[in-house]
């Protein structure tokens, strides 16, 4: 069997989160030896919460686990890129490394945008991965979409 | 008896905060007809939680208090400058206008860094009004990080 990696469970919480009528995306944090301490996908309609992202999510379970308000050592995978919201919670956070899946030209805020970790302001900058699971965490987010053009009035994330 | 201002309310949970051992940040968030329905202060170390801004929790309880993820009319009022975090925050909320104190150079993301508001993958801005007791919020958060050089090791925001 092969072992799942972290994309695979962000992408299991982003189908999740499709299948409650949330903006497919998914996260989970691992701790400094790899071991997942946090999943989450957005849950802003459930929660009546704009800041219900999968990231912020992700992150606050993982604190509240490790009774922190840091992360030290630990990485971050989320399925598209994150937010300028969700990108400065990693930050405070001192999230080691993010790892994401799909760019966000529309609303992302690490490589367009806001681009949160490249100003003197941003006091943490995680190392970055970027582009895996691309294709899929697109996919997912298409289809979404695409579903809610057909059916009832839709959101955006 | 003068009627109390919105940003007194915010200066007032900026102070409780501060009693508290947190950063001094107050916010309070009214809604259309003016009636203050959330306030909140920083309480990230109290919650281990680094989103735990001010902002972010007098969002979060406004949008619980009206049953919705959008506080479309609401007002917030916050004694600081607020980080790229809540700045999406209060986009994605769609709070019509933002009262701020004290601006933040060192850590701000609405009039310096990554001016969240200022770029196309912000899908809503609000009406922005700054400087409002500015230098009383200011002094509280001088005081705040004066004590804590003095006293024991402190942290940012």
């Amino acid at each position: 069997m092969r072992f799942r990696s972290h994309m695979d469970i962000a992408l299991e919480e982003a189908r999740a989160a499709a299948a409650r009528g949330e903006v497919p995306v998914g996260a989970v944090v691992a701790d400094a030896s790899g071991r997942p301490i946090a999943r989450a996908g957005n849950r802003t309609r459930e929660m009546n919460d704009p800041t219900a992202h999968a990231e912020m999510l992700a992150i606050r379970a993982a604190c509240a686990a490790l009774g922190s308000e840091r992360l030290t050592g630990c990485a971050l995978w989320v399925t598209l890129e994150p937010c300028p919201m969700c990108a400065a919670a990693i930050s405070f956070a001192r999230i080691a490394r993010l790892h994401y899946g799909a760019a966000d030209p529309k609303s992302g805020g690490v490589a367009q945008g806001a681009r949160v970790f490249s100003h003197p302001q941003c006091h943490h900058r995680p190392e970055l991965f970027d582009g895996i699971a691309a294709a899929e965490a697109e996919a997912l987010l298409s289809r979404f979409f695409a579903g809610l053009r057909e059916g009832p009035a839709g959101r955006e994330k």
